[in-house]
């Protein structure tokens, strides 16, 4: 039934990048009008240090909770070995790494090297043992960056290829700053999933300068089948004051559903869960053409 | 150099659905600047009677300003055989017609069935004789239709096909009230093209559910390589309050100059140009992604 697979990072990639603290209760019960959306995988928190990012303190205790939701996986993101184990002791069902393919990026950010940080990420690959949580990698600044501008593809494939064969169970290119054009998508996806084949797994973009549909369009028709988005496309851009953030959940629904592609997500209950996003930080903003305009008169969801 | 032609309906489409006056001077200007950021076809006004669209009723004074201007080609819309004349009369360069697919539409609209409209087009063919300006005529509600909901694909190709076949010398399809998807972009340009070859040139999308930029991609990936579309999506949708109008010419411009696709247009100078609009009417809503977040670092023009 489910021909594409959506994975909502607002609870983590949004929050983290809002302006307003989101209640632990009110995380709660997004999460929950999420999943009876018909989200089948969110991502709920970040084993950060909570001094430093104070929004996803509640982290271990908003997995559990997601944990008593039926049809939904539970994701966390870490950082590092400490995180993971944070995030394996939480009992997240998939741990994700970000590992920045910009030099310069990662070093500011983690002070690795990215080559440093894909050893991190191997070294949890082999804590994991042969039962756990499934682990992804995705390489961050795919498709340029804030700080270095462009990243050679070079630089992109060569790591994607280490992560894949480090043992993650699948990889995938995010576009953090929203850089990304339809072409370079097309490009890059096809030069790495000729690499490690179908360990690529999701597109993760962002919708900084209005490119994110376009550019899941071109992802999608390069056998792309799962993305991370974010639902009114919270926690904006830190780079571009006033732009949105991810990619936004509802419109990209809307998008694959008039196209005739299952998301498995019943777009009007998905837009009850904004209301209650909305409700729970009414000052941060947030974006999307479906909060203004709704479906066109006739349509009808992918069968 | 220039491999997509974008042709700026902001005057036009824009304004007609703004809620706010543009003065003359300040629509003169404001076409001037478009022009030397290398837009090389702006649609700058329409020939309906002013007491029903009073933002159109300088139409003539525009257009004999535009033929001025070096480099672009000046085009107004004509709804019916007396506007052509006017607009023959005016000298304008390119004459566009729209002829609404959906039946409810065009009969509310012109009280005439999509055939009539046809016919009245095929009218405005002969009257010009052997010189005299270009003529398009742009299927409107092509995609769907606000009144009819669904417009059928057949009716689409028919409306084309007759046009085609009345002697304009190109037809556009249009998305007059933002319902098109991308796979319907792909399957209806492709059948119409099949029809009636090169005749096919421009697609007129809007921008009310998001997928503007995602429907330019596929139509460009069809093969088509005139795109209408109008600067800070002015105008809105009357029927999606809030909502964008038709795709934004900034961001439209971005995506492909960042794909390697040269529109011919220097960015810095349509943001200049942009400045000028929202300065004549600054309480008039305008969207985009370019005046929020800017090019990316590292950012090239096509060459």
């Amino acid at each position: 039934m489910r021909q594409i697979h959506i994975c909502e990072v607002g609870p983590r990639d949004g929050l983290q990048n809002a302006h307003h603290l989101m209640p632990t209760e009110a995380k709660k019960a997004w999460i929950a009008a999420m999943a009876a959306a018909g989200i089948a995988e969110i991502e709920v928190g970040s084993f950060v240090p909570p001094k430093l990012i104070p929004a996803m303190a509640d982290t271990a205790e908003i997995v559990a909770f997601a944990l008593t939701l039926k049809n939904v996986k539970t994701v966390a993101l870490a950082p590092n070995v400490k995180g993971f184990e944070r995030a394996l002791a939480a009992g997240a069902q998939k741990i994700t790494f970000p590992v920045s393919a910009s030099r310069q990026h990662s070093l500011a950010n983690v002070r690795m090297t990215p080559e440093q940080m894909a050893d991190e990420v191997k070294k949890c690959v082999q804590l994991r043992g042969k039962v756990g949580p499934e682990i992804e990698a995705g390489v961050a600044t795919a498709f340029g960056c804030t700080m270095q501008g462009e990243v050679p593809e070079d630089d992109v494939v060569r790591l994607a290829v280490r992560l894949a064969e480090s043992g993650v169970d699948c990889v995938a290119l995010a576009d953090t700053v929203g850089y990304a054009n339809p072409a370079q998508i097309r490009r890059i996806f096809r030069r790495v999933k000729s690499e490690i084949g179908n360990k690529l797994e999701a597109a993760h973009l962002h919708n900084t300068r209005g490119l994110g549909l376009a550019n899941a369009l071109a992802a999608y028709e390069e056998g792309v089948r799962h993305f991370d988005s974010s639902m009114g496309g919270l926690g904006g851009c830190p780079f571009a004051p006033g732009a949105s953030g991810n990619v936004i959940t509802e419109d990209l629904v809307y998008m694959f559903e008039s196209m005739g592609v299952s998301t498995g997500i019943d777009l009007d209950k998905l837009m009850e869960a904004r209301k209650l996003m909305v409700a729970a930080i009414p000052e941060e903003p947030v974006y999307g053409h479906m909060a203004l305009a709704g479906v066109h008169k006739g349509f009808r969801a992918a069968a």
